[in-house]
């Protein structure tokens, strides 16, 4: 939501390009490419539901841009295997997925590829959250390292954007909310679908009784209040009140409920409206890959010229 | 000089592509591109001075091929990083080249790479050295392992075909050819240099007067004799008087430096030939690189068609 959120935000400001970034998703779901495939469309429909504008914002996939591809395997001589190793963020989703010593040198090195896919673009600002921003400094690294190396003026720094807007936990309270968990609301998901998560979610578990003092601070609930509810005052109010007692968690649920319903709802509906025309979609996808196609091959040039493999031109 | 002999016998064969790898080159000359750009041309005069017709065989070069780059993006996630740190060939390498932890991802990845080399064109032989085995072992775990989890037939394995001329040591005696030892003989020295750097050659350090006993075995003129001397019945004979004692250095030297220039007499005309018409040469390698692309453009389509990951067509 964050990240979404300051993409629309941006997109005035900002010629904005929106990766779909199917080659990283396969680095860790290489053995079901389908997963991946299916996915492609629906980020797409993601984004363009919560108001992403195609005039303004370049959508585009990865894989369908080969220049990454060709500035990855550059930069992979920039950056040393330990350095990647002990990269925070890649070092944890190794935990995460129990990897151990089986870590496919893909996933290894996506910090890498990641470079390529900021850096083909020049771009000024990434919108990340807190636990990308290790991402953001090796790009950094690789942009200073080759512009060194080859003397060369042609890649910029990048700056991280953080959004203001917390990552937003699972309904279950977990960190990250997950499919196979199903601790996740969806952007498409129905009314009935809503409500009933949410009269489901995980609240302070030691706030029993109404009229038991309960937790704000880690309450998911609260968490989704303060990411959605706009009437902040009255917000406040019904904190305090949860937190001295009376306050059942059924009508805090029920203020979440309304609140996100009329949130999603047109987000819901023009995404529903999209689907009833995938291939104008389609279409979207395919005109902005080759717009971000025209801009990467520039960059790729530049590049390639900085190292002086230009050949035979 | 073995793997060159083995492409002009495969020529008539087999359809033959014969790869300038400047991308790998980059793994370890990152910040030395100058040296791998002269390296394209050089690499190609050599070709084609020892007999490689370009209209029998493909060459062209690996990084004006970005669907080898796209390839190896979708292999490195088939690999894990420790069966690459656990290659004994990189793992050789690595300590030759005293990179100890600061091993440059995109040098520790170059199996991947080369198995994306191979593959692209479904190449069923290829000519290494026995130092290159572990190379053509990882290709083909590749392509068992792709094959097996995309239920495809698209890749096949490949054959290495072993040279049965031995790896030439340097004129020192060293176990490699080096240019920054200068203890190289290359295929465009002209007449005197060859002379110059034969009579400078090591040979057994026990063999002092011509008198003495000799050992022939790791004596490197040996070596380069039972490569180019034809005469195999009379250098027997020279062996056994050179084992025997009464046989200086000189003399065999002498016989290698006519055997050598005589070797090397056409090749080098050819080369200077080749030289005087480097646009005609520049022409060839950019005909084999367009069919060589046309090529690898299909196997990728094919690779990604069975992933399933071709949208939108």
């Amino acid at each position: 939501m964050g990240s979404l959120k300051n993409r629309v935000k941006l997109q005035s400001e900002y010629n904005e390009f929106i990766i779909i970034a199917d080659m990283q998703a396969l680095t860790d779901n290489y053995d079901n490419p389908e997963k991946v495939r299916n996915n492609v469309l629906e980020v797409a429909l993601d984004n363009l539901s919560v108001g992403l504008d195609p005039k303004k914002s370049t959508i585009f996939v990865q894989s369908l841009i080969p220049e990454i591809a060709e500035l990855t395997m550059y930069y992979l001589n920039l950056v040393t295997v330990s350095k990647l190793e002990r990269n925070p963020t890649v070092k944890e989703e190794i935990k995460q997925k129990n990897f151990d010593r089986n870590v496919p040198a893909g996933f290894l090195t996506y910090p890498v590829s990641q470079a390529a896919d900021i850096t083909i673009f020049k771009a000024d600002l990434v919108p990340v959250g807190e636990d990308q921003l290790p991402m953001i400094e090796q790009t950094n690294e690789i942009v200073n390292r080759f512009n060194r190396i080859y003397k060369s003026k042609v890649l910029k720094e990048v700056k991280p954007l953080i959004s203001d807007f917390a990552r937003l936990p699972g309904t279950d309270g977990k960190a990250k909310m997950s499919k196979s968990l199903g601790n996740t609301i969806y952007l498409s998901d129905k009314p009935d679908e809503i409500t009933k998560k949410v009269m489901k979610m995980f609240t302070d578990p030691g706030h029993i009784k109404a009229e038991d003092p309960g937790k704000v601070k880690g309450n998911p609930v609260f968490t989704y209040l303060d990411a959605f509810d706009i009437d902040k005052k009255e917000l406040d109010k019904i904190k305090k009140q949860y937190e001295k007692g009376g306050l059942g968690d059924v009508v805090v649920k029920k203020r979440l409920n309304e609140v996100l319903q009329e949130f999603l709802k047109p987000i819901r509906e023009k995404r529903e409206n999209l689907e009833k025309n995938k291939d104008e979609v389609i279409k979207i996808i395919n005109k902005g890959t080759a717009k971000a196609r025209e801009t990467a091959a520039i960059t790729l040039k530049e590049v390639k010229e900085a190292m002086k493999i230009e050949y035979f031109k």
